[in-house]
């Protein structure tokens, strides 16, 4: 309808399955775009909705509507950069009196994950089969996991990309960070346990990590942001940002057994972080390494320093060494079949609020095997 | 011009810049299209022989053909199946007296590796530049990595997907391959070094993966199947597998120094995996993770029991305990600006010779920092 202006000279933007055209585009398109959405739907204006004939095509009732994943991942990496959640996996696994490696005050490490496997909200997850080896004495088994988890994080969006051998410097890195979306990345400890040494988590992982459907931008973020934290020892230089690069976003993850109702397990808040997501980015491309639109970068499970703010079930149940009590009665250490879980987040102050929508998925039993 | 009959009947399948519509299409119909080609290029064969007009389109000179990424790789994994690579590095950083790792006579062990950083032979590298700690009393600095290695792998291309959830068994899984090509995974042993643990290889590699630029169908290397190696311990039942799943294909590597001549620094075999193909795709899956055709899964590096056949420069140096003389009389511990480091590969039996070709790629030195 002419609206976009010069913002809708291109259809293919628009067009397709993905978003991938769009934020290829890159920063300034889209922040024109969102400002030209934002303008064109204001109740003030009457360009739309004083059209009737225009409102009945551009508006669709939300209950007509069915998401589908918002871009085509090109490649996914999973960052570890929640401070609290690294201490408490050391506490459970290595030494209690030094839980953190000696790398992850220096490092915002991270790893590379499965883009085939990112699937969306709503679409149920089969419990993995794989090896495990329960009794170190004897060989590993074949059996479905025993310990199904969920890790509550958050995944940035990258656009529009940047050429191999090239970086990008910490105080440019949000030119390339187009958005933000909850991210679930289902984990099944015990057969991450067996496998993952010397070379890191593979099938314990890529069976599932599931995203909600839409994507907020860093725009629509600018309110939220927040200093620090303090980083001791100081990072090196190509690691030092400046301004507020954290987000105050709120999180909580349901349990809902089959046929109940939600029990909250945990409030946490992407403010829990260490490492943000500038520094992540900067890091990530320090030795060249390439970056293409609709890559998805993971923070890693974003745990708080209080137990209720613990991201996984690995945390809040120790290592299953105590139980999360759910409302109907039932008692959890690890998950279910028949569970689903959701994940919820939203930003919110002076009365503004910026909802993420959710990330939910049920757990099926495994496949006979 | 019609020769290819049916199959000929969808052009997009031959169009556009990557292979994955023609792999995407399956076993048997890329079977058949081999099978026509071959049909077509035979010297008996009057069809195309006699038709200097469409020969003169159909047939372009090789000095006149610039050769692309033969896929677009939707995911890449880097297994970890050579039995003497996989011993060496344990001795060299563990226990020479228990060199492999628990769980690596039970796992076909992988890990997922970076897709937009693969490149193409013929395209050179910088030297990354990332976060070491050469001094282990002292913080980690930012510098170019030291010890930059080849790693000597071959890599499987799939075909034609499997549906999340879904699982190839070990013997169904050849019909999931469509080829191999040669795969230099590029290392940067001192970054890996520090920022592998817990999570894996990051920056230490994904700053680049070269490829040779065509794949070997499966089918054509047919008559270079071999049996075994025995496994004991026996692997559990989804990974026996039946039949001749090894391939006898002799690697090469060679370094040359700028404005020098290549030196070969090993000669290594694809016989010396301890894991097939099959195995690691059988594996792969078990917990249902999903393959989309073109993805890439590399074989981790091929060494051979002997020095003369170890597929790294870490192992040929000895963690650089001992230096590999070239050509020129230079000395090499690992890989200086300037080398070019060329992996060639060809099955070779009974008068029948299957090329690879090359994947070969010159360093360029660091971009200052």
């Amino acid at each position: 309808a002419g609206l976009l202006g010069d913002l809708g000279e291109d259809p293919a933007v628009y067009a397709g399955p993905y978003l991938n055209p769009l934020i290829g585009k890159g920063k300034s398109f889209t922040r024109s775009l969102r400002g030209r959405l934002s303008q064109i739907l204001r109740e003030e204006n009457p360009e739309l909705r004083d059209n009737e004939e225009l409102k009945a095509k551009a508006l669709i009732p939300v209950e007509d509507v069915k998401m589908h994943l918002p871009v085509d991942v090109g490649d996914y990496t999973d960052f570890y950069s929640s401070r609290d959640h690294a201490t408490n996996v050391g506490k459970m696994f290595r030494d209690p009196d030094n839980a953190l490696l000696p790398n992850w005050l220096y490092i915002p490490v991270g790893y590379h994950g499965r883009a085939s496997s990112i699937i969306l909200s709503g679409e149920a997850i089969k419990r993995p089969v794989g090896q495990v080896r329960p009794d170190p004495e004897k060989p590993p088994v074949l059996a479905p996991s025993r310990l199904l988890d969920f890790e509550l994080e958050m995944a940035f969006i990258t656009y529009p990309g940047k050429p191999l051998g090239e970086r990008i410097a910490v105080d440019e890195a949000e030119d390339y960070i187009f958005g933000l979306c909850l991210f679930n990345d289902w984990s099944a400890r015990d057969i991450q346990k067996w496998e993952y040494v010397p070379l890191g988590p593979f099938l314990g992982k890529n069976f599932a990590s599931a995203v909600s459907p839409w994507i907020v931008t860093l725009d629509a973020l600018d309110p939220f942001r927040l200093d620090g934290p303090e980083q001791d020892p100081e990072p090196l230089d190509y690691l030092k940002y400046s301004g507020k690069r954290r987000f105050d976003v709120e999180l909580e993850v349901y349990i809902q057994p089959d046929g109940g109702s939600p029990s909250k397990v945990s409030h946490s808040n992407f403010r829990h972080m260490y490492w943000n997501m500038s520094q992540q980015l900067a890091h990530h491309t320090i030795n060249g390494c390439n970056i293409r639109g609709g890559d998805m970068m993971a923070s890693g499970t974003i745990s708080g320093p209080e137990q209720s703010a613990f991201g996984s079930m690995l945390e809040l149940s120790w290592a299953g060494s105590r139980t999360i009590k759910l409302n109907d009665g039932s008692e959890r250490k690890f998950l279910l079949d028949g569970d689903t879980v959701t994940m919820k987040g939203y930003a919110q102050k002076d009365g503004l609020k910026i909802g993420f929508g959710e990330v939910s998925n049920k757990i099926l039993p495994a496949d006979p095997f």
